[in-house]
């Protein structure tokens, strides 16, 4: 595969598996590439909430709104620029603020094999 | 590991290693986390050139100013909230522009220990 260049507007957003709300995901590389890691971005509507456990390490990077992700260590709560990680086994819940927001992310390996 | 939030003041950012330009890199988790991945930030001077051969899959997330890389696969430019996805093996010439640049990267696996 060749460097590529990605913005959101490449991105298919689709509602993320297993919720009804306003939370979209889009893959832009994955295990369709034969790329070890999954790339992607994320769009959360206005105070959205995601409970999830999470099945692969997961870096989202804020590039807009506020997100706060609760665990057992505690919440964390991140705005643009700023970096969340969400290793592998973690049981959380994410919420976005009033703005919703818009992340970029990695996984390893591929959230969606693992999700089954 | 708990979920962790980090923000660019968080890294303790140091030369690139191999290049003496205006190019800093500060990793936040790496393989003395225990983790697969390698997450950190970058900051690139105004008008900086780095030429390296990827020895790892690297994501950067664009978070503030512009890089071009330049590949055998031609040349991509991107700015802030875009992502450039540099697959390992390739051969890449990253030039900063006038208002340098700030990344977050995610690599795997990690590119302090493929770097030797």
């Amino acid at each position: 595969m060749n460097v590529r260049k990605f913005a959101v507007a490449d991105a298919a957003l689709e509602r993320s598996p297993g919720q009804d709300g306003d939370i979209f995901v889009g893959n832009l590389v994955d295990q369709r590439h034969g790329a070890p890691i999954t790339i992607g971005y994320g769009r959360y509507g206005p105070d959205q909430v995601l409970e999830e456990t999470i099945v692969v390490d997961d870096v989202m990077v804020m590039l807009e709104g506020r997100l706060s992700v609760s665990s057992d260590g505690g919440t964390v709560t991140a705005g643009p620029g700023e970096i969340v990680y969400l290793p592998k086994g973690q049981k959380v819940t994410i919420r976005s603020h009033a703005q919703g927001a818009l992340t970029a992310y990695v996984t390893y390996p591929h959230w969606r094999d693992a999700r089954g």
